[in-house]
Protein backbone atom coordinates (compact mmCIF):
# COMPACT_ATOMS: atom_id res chain seq x y z
CA UNK A 1 0.00 0.00 0.00
CA UNK A 2 1.26 3.33 -0.69
CA UNK A 3 0.44 6.24 1.56
CA UNK A 4 2.27 9.69 0.72
CA UNK A 5 1.63 13.46 1.23
CA UNK A 6 1.21 15.04 -2.83
CA UNK A 7 3.69 17.73 -1.45
CA UNK A 8 6.52 14.26 -1.38
CA UNK A 9 5.64 13.63 -5.33
CA UNK A 10 7.44 15.27 -7.73
CA UNK A 11 6.07 18.03 -9.02
CA UNK A 12 7.33 18.08 -12.90
CA UNK A 13 7.18 20.70 -15.89
CA UNK A 14 4.61 20.03 -18.30
CA UNK A 15 6.31 20.60 -21.75
CA UNK A 16 3.60 20.19 -24.28
CA UNK A 17 2.60 22.62 -26.95
CA UNK A 18 -0.29 24.43 -26.14
CA UNK A 19 0.39 24.44 -22.65
CA UNK A 20 1.13 27.29 -20.22
CA UNK A 21 2.28 27.10 -16.78
CA UNK A 22 1.70 23.82 -16.02
CA UNK A 23 2.78 21.36 -13.86
CA UNK A 24 2.27 18.02 -12.54
CA UNK A 25 2.61 15.55 -9.75
CA UNK A 26 1.78 11.97 -10.77
CA UNK A 27 0.26 10.77 -7.61
CA UNK A 28 -0.90 6.92 -8.42
CA UNK A 29 0.56 5.44 -11.69
CA UNK A 30 2.34 2.54 -13.06
CA UNK A 31 5.20 3.10 -10.97
CA UNK A 32 2.58 2.06 -8.15
CA UNK A 33 1.61 -1.11 -9.98
CA UNK A 34 -1.84 0.72 -10.55
CA UNK A 35 -3.79 -2.06 -12.82
CA UNK A 36 -6.55 0.24 -14.77
CA UNK A 37 -5.45 4.26 -14.47
CA UNK A 38 -3.70 6.92 -13.20
CA UNK A 39 -4.07 9.86 -10.84
CA UNK A 40 -2.60 12.90 -11.26
CA UNK A 41 -2.34 16.17 -9.28
CA UNK A 42 -2.42 19.25 -12.06
CA UNK A 43 -1.00 22.83 -11.03
CA UNK A 44 -1.66 25.77 -12.82
CA UNK A 45 -0.34 29.39 -12.47
CA UNK A 46 -2.78 32.32 -12.16
CA UNK A 47 -2.08 32.84 -16.05
CA UNK A 48 -1.75 29.25 -16.96
CA UNK A 49 -3.67 26.69 -19.30
CA UNK A 50 -4.05 23.24 -20.75
CA UNK A 51 -3.68 22.72 -24.53
CA UNK A 52 -7.02 23.51 -26.01
CA UNK A 53 -7.03 19.53 -27.65
CA UNK A 54 -8.94 16.16 -27.72
CA UNK A 55 -8.03 12.49 -27.56
CA UNK A 56 -9.16 8.96 -27.21
CA UNK A 57 -9.44 8.87 -23.27
CA UNK A 58 -11.44 10.58 -20.82
CA UNK A 59 -10.89 13.14 -17.72
CA UNK A 60 -12.51 12.12 -14.49
CA UNK A 61 -11.07 15.62 -12.87
CA UNK A 62 -11.32 16.83 -9.24
CA UNK A 63 -11.04 20.59 -8.33
CA UNK A 64 -8.97 21.04 -5.26
CA UNK A 65 -8.56 25.22 -4.91
CA UNK A 66 -8.67 27.95 -7.15
CA UNK A 67 -10.76 28.73 -9.48
CA UNK A 68 -10.76 28.48 -13.71
CA UNK A 69 -13.12 27.59 -16.63
CA UNK A 70 -13.61 24.44 -18.87
CA UNK A 71 -13.11 25.28 -22.36
CA UNK A 72 -15.54 23.27 -24.86
CA UNK A 73 -16.79 24.02 -28.38
CA UNK A 74 -19.31 24.82 -26.34
CA UNK A 75 -17.91 27.72 -24.88
CA UNK A 76 -16.20 28.57 -21.16
CA UNK A 77 -17.74 27.44 -17.82
CA UNK A 78 -15.93 28.69 -14.62
CA UNK A 79 -15.53 25.72 -12.22
CA UNK A 80 -14.40 26.45 -8.54
CA UNK A 81 -12.96 24.49 -5.35
CA UNK A 82 -14.63 20.92 -5.43
CA UNK A 83 -16.58 21.00 -9.00
CA UNK A 84 -16.07 17.57 -10.41
CA UNK A 85 -15.62 17.96 -14.51
CA UNK A 86 -16.16 14.58 -16.41
CA UNK A 87 -14.78 15.47 -20.23
CA UNK A 88 -15.70 12.03 -22.29
CA UNK A 89 -13.44 10.80 -25.40
CA UNK A 90 -13.01 12.61 -28.26
CA UNK A 91 -14.48 15.85 -26.53
CA UNK A 92 -11.96 18.88 -27.42
CA UNK A 93 -11.08 20.83 -23.84
CA UNK A 94 -8.97 23.29 -21.82
CA UNK A 95 -8.38 24.33 -18.74
CA UNK A 96 -7.85 27.74 -18.08
CA UNK A 97 -6.75 29.31 -14.21
CA UNK A 98 -9.01 32.52 -13.89
CA UNK A 99 -8.21 33.47 -10.76
CA UNK A 100 -5.36 35.23 -8.85
CA UNK A 101 -3.86 31.84 -6.88
CA UNK A 102 -3.11 28.72 -8.09
CA UNK A 103 -5.17 25.95 -9.35
CA UNK A 104 -4.80 22.88 -8.25
CA UNK A 105 -7.04 19.99 -10.04
CA UNK A 106 -7.32 15.98 -9.41
CA UNK A 107 -6.93 14.32 -13.21
CA UNK A 108 -7.55 10.71 -13.39
CA UNK A 109 -6.90 8.78 -16.81
CA UNK A 110 -7.08 5.35 -17.85
CA UNK A 111 -3.69 3.76 -18.81
CA UNK A 112 -2.97 3.71 -22.68
CA UNK A 113 -3.28 0.23 -22.74
CA UNK A 114 -6.93 0.34 -21.13
CA UNK A 115 -8.26 2.73 -23.60
CA UNK A 116 -11.62 1.03 -25.08
CA UNK A 117 -11.28 2.20 -28.63
CA UNK A 118 -13.35 2.29 -31.86
CA UNK A 119 -12.79 0.42 -34.48
CA UNK A 120 -10.82 1.52 -37.24
CA UNK A 121 -8.98 4.05 -34.70
CA UNK A 122 -5.93 4.28 -33.44
CA UNK A 123 -4.51 6.04 -30.63
CA UNK A 124 -0.96 7.53 -31.44
CA UNK A 125 0.24 7.94 -27.93
CA UNK A 126 -0.68 3.88 -27.36
CA UNK A 127 2.01 2.82 -25.34
CA UNK A 128 3.73 6.15 -24.42
CA UNK A 129 3.28 8.16 -20.98
CA UNK A 130 0.03 10.96 -21.28
CA UNK A 131 1.35 14.02 -19.52
CA UNK A 132 -1.41 16.22 -20.79
CA UNK A 133 -5.00 17.13 -19.62
CA UNK B 1 -19.22 17.07 -20.63
CA UNK B 2 -20.28 17.36 -16.88
CA UNK B 3 -19.60 20.32 -14.55
CA UNK B 4 -21.33 19.69 -10.76
CA UNK B 5 -20.64 21.03 -7.41
CA UNK B 6 -19.62 17.77 -5.27
CA UNK B 7 -23.08 19.22 -3.14
CA UNK B 8 -25.46 18.59 -6.06
CA UNK B 9 -24.77 15.14 -6.67
CA UNK B 10 -26.95 12.35 -3.84
CA UNK B 11 -25.76 11.46 -0.36
CA UNK B 12 -26.13 7.78 -0.09
CA UNK B 13 -26.43 5.97 2.91
CA UNK B 14 -23.53 2.75 2.72
CA UNK B 15 -25.34 -0.17 4.39
CA UNK B 16 -23.21 -2.36 4.38
CA UNK B 17 -22.09 -5.18 6.80
CA UNK B 18 -18.97 -4.01 8.71
CA UNK B 19 -19.30 -0.18 8.01
CA UNK B 20 -20.59 2.76 10.21
CA UNK B 21 -21.58 6.45 9.60
CA UNK B 22 -20.40 6.48 6.29
CA UNK B 23 -21.98 7.63 3.28
CA UNK B 24 -21.18 8.16 -0.44
CA UNK B 25 -21.41 9.92 -3.53
CA UNK B 26 -21.25 8.58 -6.67
CA UNK B 27 -19.73 11.99 -8.45
CA UNK B 28 -18.71 10.04 -11.73
CA UNK B 29 -20.20 7.19 -12.48
CA UNK B 30 -21.49 4.75 -15.43
CA UNK B 31 -24.17 7.05 -15.23
CA UNK B 32 -22.49 10.11 -17.09
CA UNK B 33 -20.71 7.01 -19.41
CA UNK B 34 -17.36 7.10 -18.22
CA UNK B 35 -15.86 4.32 -20.13
CA UNK B 36 -13.64 2.69 -17.51
CA UNK B 37 -13.96 3.95 -13.53
CA UNK B 38 -15.56 5.69 -11.19
CA UNK B 39 -14.89 8.64 -8.57
CA UNK B 40 -16.74 8.53 -5.38
CA UNK B 41 -16.98 10.56 -2.44
CA UNK B 42 -17.32 9.44 0.88
CA UNK B 43 -18.20 11.12 4.08
CA UNK B 44 -17.03 9.09 7.04
CA UNK B 45 -18.33 10.90 10.66
CA UNK B 46 -15.98 10.62 13.72
CA UNK B 47 -16.89 7.75 15.06
CA UNK B 48 -17.23 5.82 11.43
CA UNK B 49 -15.35 3.30 9.11
CA UNK B 50 -15.51 1.48 5.94
CA UNK B 51 -15.42 -2.28 6.17
CA UNK B 52 -12.26 -4.18 7.05
CA UNK B 53 -12.20 -6.06 3.62
CA UNK B 54 -10.48 -7.93 0.69
CA UNK B 55 -11.38 -7.63 -3.00
CA UNK B 56 -9.99 -8.01 -6.39
CA UNK B 57 -10.63 -4.36 -7.28
CA UNK B 58 -7.65 -1.27 -6.16
CA UNK B 59 -8.53 1.88 -4.91
CA UNK B 60 -7.05 4.82 -5.62
CA UNK B 61 -7.55 7.39 -2.90
CA UNK B 62 -7.35 11.34 -2.28
CA UNK B 63 -7.98 13.21 1.84
CA UNK B 64 -10.16 16.07 1.16
CA UNK B 65 -10.85 16.74 4.30
CA UNK B 66 -10.40 15.17 8.19
CA UNK B 67 -7.81 12.64 9.65
CA UNK B 68 -7.95 9.31 9.70
CA UNK B 69 -6.26 5.79 9.42
CA UNK B 70 -5.53 3.44 7.04
CA UNK B 71 -5.57 -0.26 9.02
CA UNK B 72 -4.20 -3.16 6.72
CA UNK B 73 -2.78 -6.37 8.04
CA UNK B 74 0.74 -4.09 8.58
CA UNK B 75 -1.30 -2.08 11.66
CA UNK B 76 -2.97 1.04 11.22
CA UNK B 77 -1.71 4.17 9.60
CA UNK B 78 -2.65 8.17 10.29
CA UNK B 79 -3.57 10.29 7.24
CA UNK B 80 -4.42 13.72 7.05
CA UNK B 81 -5.95 16.11 4.64
CA UNK B 82 -4.30 16.21 0.94
CA UNK B 83 -2.74 12.59 1.70
CA UNK B 84 -2.62 10.07 -0.84
CA UNK B 85 -3.29 6.39 -1.06
CA UNK B 86 -3.38 3.32 -3.37
CA UNK B 87 -4.80 0.16 -2.09
CA UNK B 88 -3.71 -2.85 -4.54
CA UNK B 89 -6.34 -5.26 -5.58
CA UNK B 90 -6.66 -8.49 -3.06
CA UNK B 91 -5.23 -6.57 0.03
CA UNK B 92 -7.44 -6.06 3.33
CA UNK B 93 -8.18 -2.62 4.34
CA UNK B 94 -10.30 -0.25 6.44
CA UNK B 95 -10.59 3.21 6.52
CA UNK B 96 -11.37 4.71 9.79
CA UNK B 97 -12.46 8.24 11.15
CA UNK B 98 -10.04 9.32 13.86
CA UNK B 99 -10.54 12.75 14.41
CA UNK B 100 -13.54 14.94 15.60
CA UNK B 101 -14.65 16.32 12.31
CA UNK B 102 -16.32 14.87 9.37
CA UNK B 103 -13.50 12.76 7.08
CA UNK B 104 -14.31 13.63 3.17
CA UNK B 105 -12.16 11.43 0.90
CA UNK B 106 -12.25 10.31 -3.06
CA UNK B 107 -11.94 6.83 -3.82
CA UNK B 108 -11.74 6.19 -7.76
CA UNK B 109 -12.50 2.06 -8.31
CA UNK B 110 -12.42 0.42 -11.86
CA UNK B 111 -16.06 -0.88 -13.39
CA UNK B 112 -16.73 -4.45 -12.60
CA UNK B 113 -16.34 -5.41 -16.05
CA UNK B 114 -12.64 -3.38 -16.32
CA UNK B 115 -10.98 -5.53 -13.75
CA UNK B 116 -8.46 -7.42 -14.80
CA UNK B 117 -8.48 -11.37 -13.11
CA UNK B 118 -6.24 -13.72 -12.66
CA UNK B 119 -7.25 -16.77 -14.17
CA UNK B 120 -9.03 -19.07 -11.57
CA UNK B 121 -10.48 -16.17 -9.80
CA UNK B 122 -14.22 -15.13 -9.72
CA UNK B 123 -14.98 -11.96 -8.45
CA UNK B 124 -18.49 -12.07 -6.84
CA UNK B 125 -19.72 -8.58 -7.24
CA UNK B 126 -19.14 -9.20 -11.31
CA UNK B 127 -21.48 -7.08 -12.94
CA UNK B 128 -23.07 -5.44 -9.77
CA UNK B 129 -22.60 -1.55 -8.53
CA UNK B 130 -20.01 -1.64 -5.71
CA UNK B 131 -20.59 1.15 -2.68
CA UNK B 132 -17.86 0.20 -0.42
CA UNK B 133 -14.56 1.42 -0.05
Amino acid sequence: MKLAYFMDIPLEEVNIEGAKNVKIRWLISKKDNAPHFAMRMFEVEPDGFTPYHTHEWEHEVFVLQGTGSLVSKDGEKEFKQWDVMFVPPNETHQFRNTGNDLLRFLCIIPHPEQIKKPEKRKNPLQGKTVSTC
